[in-house]
């Protein structure tokens, strides 16, 4: 049971949220989880609260965004993930009357996500006005060995009915975004982007083509509907619609397959419908039971190499699982595509990147599937040249600046304060090329792809900083805590910063060697000796603020100084207090949207000693909101990295269900993709204390006690290394490759073939 | 000569500027100085650069501000200043030739502003294509005795040209606000606000009723053209244009008269037509001659009290005279309106007013019209509810929060870093109301409206900050220099908020006595003696920044600690920097666009010693790059108080020439009311060093050596008081009211009948 998500009954109310739990992807396509009969007439006549969904990853329209007073700078245009045309819906008429929640009886039913099997089922007991009895099941499948295949089928048994049974099956080109004024994480504006262009009927199936308003991109959908038995079968045209209408009698247990494929222009080109036809033909042959089979086996492979086994807790056991199917099924695997910080399962935050990626995400691949880490990457060095524009908008000589939000590469967030200010995302990204490396040994990425982004990033910094007597100091940006902004001097920023320096001086050394492609890439960027010892020096004075008093390390330099937000007396209907109040009031207050300098002493520990890691974990955590899904997974690491094991656990609940049990209250908005990541990375990182530095491996295995063991591989440097972890031992295996040498608790030892398990305790 | 604007020829490239300076207006109508006869349809025609524009006072439409990210208690709308209906227009046809500047030669032209006699005169030989030539004098006024009258007159003198003219009168209903995306400090969006909503035409004259889009407000026009010779006229209705046509025969001097009465239903209600119809019956009667005889006489008496003469700078002379001719013309003088940034002479800063009103305009009127300035402060006292109503938005359990920009008394800002951040408009207001206490002894008002706001003000403060080791601490604002935003501890904040609450101790202590009227308020606010305490603990220990090695006040506490903007470096175009460099970029740096502290000093003198405020200015004299208007004023006056005289001349004359010279470029947006009030100020306070503290008066006259001699005076206590400098000696006398004690150069005087004048030097 650990390995699906089920729900029993249909509650209409939380329907937006099971529809974000029940999508399907492929880091391609994502189709929400919604429900076949209820389509969008039915929701509009029935005022459902639904979004309906289909999302091609890095598919977008660039929209203008609205200023009211627009300064110097200011983006003048967002990219949005578009709500493709929609093939989810399949009406079935009993003789004349609709198969529909609002109007006969759900006796019984029941949805299932299978998550080794990757495909979706929906059992349902229906019982019409005048007592027609069938058995639907509802399968769902977005392939990945097609990856622009959304498959669907119905079979319908007979109870009581027998008779004509009509199906109405739609391809829906009126489609909108979902858009909502009250919550500054959902999209305000330009609900209406994509627009029907072309559709074409053949004899057995249809194709529809619509493109955006401003992006111009295209996309096109081709889909068949066909019945098992013997039909009657009509395609037609209507109102932005295509509508297959399939009549025939039901006399046994039959089968209604749909197949719908998704192309977009972006990856097949202009000539859309010449380029793809083919693809569809080849693939309408495949039936779904050969689809599950290629599901089961792509799974197969994935979940080798980056299950985790809990045993002694299902529910958390089955969150993980959950949370790592979902990254699964949203990581872009082209060179146009990255993960939007809901995946493709809805429109919160418009499908946009972040620095999620980078911190939250990439390790878990970077561990279990380094290519898909390593794509990650690439979508970030394929975006430099608009990241150094974007860095002479903001008035540096040198360097680049990510943007804050993207889908494209360009800046799309209108708030500044806590977007481009937001500098620290250049140092994130450098150290995931740089955590990449460490990782991977992979010389030829960080000679043609990683270094120039560190040393890239360096020169912003050093244009962005400045010395004073403290030395090298960061004024003016924001940290990653969003409820404190424009500050001086935030430590996280900082010390990300000195990190980058470091490392940029550390690879002119080690790539040095390489001549030829060395040579390369520092004409190409025009590196000189001489920045090289600016970045050494930079590193060396880089300001970090402390407290002495406190042993703390401060947030920035007048965090310390500003009042305490009252936490016990704010009622809980007033979190997160970024709906509640306004951002003077939580800027001028000690108060954290999430972790900031804990996650600082996450990536960086050794910058200080255990007592200063332990005082400023336990300051941070008494005015931590959480508002952030970013945080309680960094909690729950350093939590157990200072020994608070049962915190550290109740910290890693709330990371693991957090979208299972809807506690940010968004779920309907997308999944909370960085949180899934956290999953991983606060038992990887936080339970078995997982650390990589350069040439060293280190954990610290500890557990909860409301888990009986964990059990979990990494791949490292060509290794692959298992760790298992139990009340009473822990057993670290090397798997393959050859042998190394790794720390256990600071203590070194060599993980090789012949010493095979390490227990202990 | 230093009582008209002049301008020869016409240059169309400089007509939006021109329109600007030639406005007419009494403070509840504005119309800028636009050509009759390049009406809207010439404009598009022929590309011109012309902002066509007809405004009144707090005649605003509600306008949805747009957000791409909206956060907690941003406002929802705005409020924006219509462009009204337009009446300007007057075309002339010579037989079938049209009078244009596009089609026949314009042999000579002059306009002249009589600032004297309050209205504009334009002269212009013109000959047509066909060699035919006239003479034509265009007047206009504005008039003060019916404040909704715009009476215009154009004589026409035939040349050589004697035959039919065709007189084409409009009033256009399809008019437009100006809109430009490119400058922070314009409108962006909402041009078409204002739809017509009915007309009529009668047998002489016809009006116009028009209603906003979202507040639902009307104006109407009535306006009659006539020709005072034997006539053909018609008049009609056709696309959104009542056209009254005037046809007849030219054989000598022909006068064309055309008066245009505005009533809005702001003022006048509902049933706008039935209520003012008389009024324009009653006004249409009065000749333009009777009409300038009562605004010479209107002026004189203004002039009066206000004129500053100033001897050996005619250049100089008329820039201070057409500054106090624009204030009156600009400033409200009735509950529902104030002063906007650009009084009504465009529509920069869509017509909101700012807390250039009390720091800027507020003085002059104190001075020299004292009930006017007491309008303003009514104005305040009006919208106070709605201020209360923004504090609590803002998360303050108690107090006022004004809004930074506004018309109807809400919020109009999108941008809060440079808005509502800039909390120090509720001490500026306090200030106003107690520099009002000062110098009229007014304690009705006191008790009825000013201490209210003090108390308020405070209360708000008390909410607003809080303590550390250092004492009282205002975290999170942003002061009066917007090119730093969001800070703690900006002086001017917390020494104006210091004052604030020294001043609500005091007038409690004042005001008690008045038993009655003093307990109704207390009543009314729920003011008890522990909150003066609590004002009286804030003020003692109120943390106001100092740096001891450089002996000077920095601006927050950080600011010091920022790198300098390299301004040597920076070329000239590329200012002023708001419009090219991102706002991070300006806030991580050194450099000012006003006076900030240095304003601190004027206001609050006494709160440091000489040498702290003689380093502090050259300290940020250095630094400010006087982007913004309202600088060079409070600059010049300070050189001034330090002895700079030839310093203070020099930022005298940016400020006294601004609009007329249009050195920030920007005049054709509307002319610049704060900087105008700051021209009366660099003389009274600057040169004459006046200071008003309580219950003291003090001078400290100087004379640049460009000047020959200076004389004004000033309204104080019932009395008025004459001064007079000239390069060898000043004489202060009292020229009406009791006796007074006064200080010269820190010597104290009485200042009576019988010691009529002083001499010295």
């Amino acid at each position: 049971m650990t390995w699906n998500i089920e729900i029993e009954n249909i509650d209409l109310k939380k329907l937006q949220y099971e529809e974000s739990l029940f999508t399907l992807g492929n880091g391609y396509l994502g189709i929400r989880g919604n429900l076949e009969e209820i389509s969008n007439d039915i929701i509009k006549k029935h005022k459902i609260a639904s979004i309906r969904g289909t999302y091609i990853n890095a598919f977008y329209d660039d929209v203008k965004i609205p200023y009211a007073e627009k300064s110097f700078g200011y983006p003048e245009t967002s990219q949005k993930m578009l709500n493709l045309i929609d093939t989810q819906t399949i009406k079935i008429y009993l003789g004349d009357e609709l198969i529909s929640p609002f109007t006969g009886e759900i006796v019984s039913t029941k949805r299932i996500l299978y998550l080794k099997k990757g495909y979706a089922e929906r059992i349902m007991h229906y019982k019409s006005p005048k007592g027609k009895e069938v058995l639907l099941t509802f399968k769902r499948l977005v392939s990945f060995k097609y990856k622009e295949l959304f498959s669907q089928e119905v079979i319908i048994s007979p109870i009581n009915y027998y008779g004509e049974v009509v199906i109405i099956s739609t391809i829906n080109g009126d489609v909108e975004n979902h858009v909502d004024k009250s919550d500054p994480r959902l999209s305000h504006n330009h609900s209406k982007c994509l627009h029907l262009k072309s559709h074409q009927i053949y004899k057995d199936y249809a194709y529809m083509l619509s493109q955006t308003e401003s992006s111009h991109l295209k996309v096109a959908v081709f889909s068949e509907t066909s019945v098992n038995c013997k039909n009657k079968k009509e395609i037609s045209f209507n109102n932005n619609e295509i509508i297959t209408k399939i009549s025939f009698n039901l006399s046994s247990l039959t089968k209604v397959s749909k197949r719908n494929m998704y192309f977009d222009s972006l990856r097949y080109g202009e000539d859309l419908i010449k380029n793809t036809l083919l693809k569809f033909i080849e693939a309408r042959k495949i039936t779904f039971s050969e689809l599950i089979e290629f599901q089961t086996k792509y799974l197969q492979l994935y979940y080798n190499n980056c299950d985790i086994e809990i045993k002694g807790n299902e529910h958390l056991q089955l969150g993980i699982r959950f949370n790592l199917f979902h990254l699964l099924q949203s990581v872009g695997k082209d060179k146009y595509s990255n993960i939007s910080a809901k995946g493709l399962s809805g429109e919160g935050y418009e499908g946009h990147y972040f620095w999620d990626t980078e911190i939250f995400i990439f390790p878990v691949f970077l561990l279990t599937n380094p290519n898909i880490a390593k794509n990650l990457l690439l979508y970030r060095y394929n975006t430099l040249d608009l990241a150094k524009k974007r860095a002479r908008e903001l008035g540096h000589s040198k360097g680049i600046s990510y943007p804050w939000r993207t889908i494209k590469g360009t800046e799309c967030s209108s708030y500044f304060p806590a977007s481009s200010a937001q500098y620290h995302i250049n140092a994130d990204i450098s150290y995931s090329c740089i955590l990449y490396f460490l990782v991977t040994n992979d010389l030829e990425f960080m000679l043609k792809y990683g270094a120039e982004i560190v040393f890239e990033s360096a020169r912003l910094f050093i244009d962005l900083g400045h010395y004073n007597k403290n030395g090298f100091n960061i004024f003016g940006i924001t940290g990653p805590d969003e409820y404190t902004a424009i500050v001086n001097n935030n430590y996280y920023t900082n010390v990300m910063v000195k990190y980058n320096f470091k490392w940029a001086v550390k690879l002119y050394n080690i790539l040095k060697q390489y001549n030829n492609e060395f040579k390369q890439l520092t004409n190409k960027i025009g590196l000189t000796f001489a920045e090289i010892k600016e970045f050494e020096k930079a590193e060396k004075e880089m300001y970090l603020p402390y407290n002495k008093k406190l042993n703390i390390i401060p947030q920035d330099d007048s965090f310390l100084d500003k009042p305490m937000w009252d936490l016990a007396n704010t009622p809980k209907e007033k979190f997160p207090l970024l709906l509640h109040y306004h951002l003077l009031k939580i800027y001028r207050h000690q108060v954290c949207k999430q972790a900031d300098t804990v996650l600082a002493h996450f990536l960086l520990e050794d910058e200080v000693d255990i007592d200063i890691l332990k005082n400023t974990y336990h300051y941070y955590e008494k005015i931590t909101t959480h508002d952030s899904s970013l945080s309680s997974c960094i909690f729950s690491i350093m939590a157990m990295k200072i020994g608070e094991v049962e915190k550290a656990y109740d910290y890693f609940i709330d990371t693991a269900r957090m979208d299972l049990d809807n506690t940010h209250k968004n779920t309907k908005d997308g999944l909370h993709m960085a949180n899934m990541g956290g999953t991983y990375m606060a038992i990887v990182f936080g339970f078995a204390g997982l650390r990589i530095k350069e040439n060293k491996l280190s954990f610290e295995p500890k557990i909860p006690r409301e888990v009986e063991s964990y059990k979990f591989k990494i791949k490292y440097k060509g290794r692959i290394i298992s760790v298992y972890v139990n009340q009473d031992s822990y057993n670290i295996e090397l798997k393959e490759g050859k042998e190394i040498k790794i720390f256990i608790n600071s203590k070194e030892l060599i993980l090789g073939n012949k010493i095979k398990t390490i227990e202990s305790k």
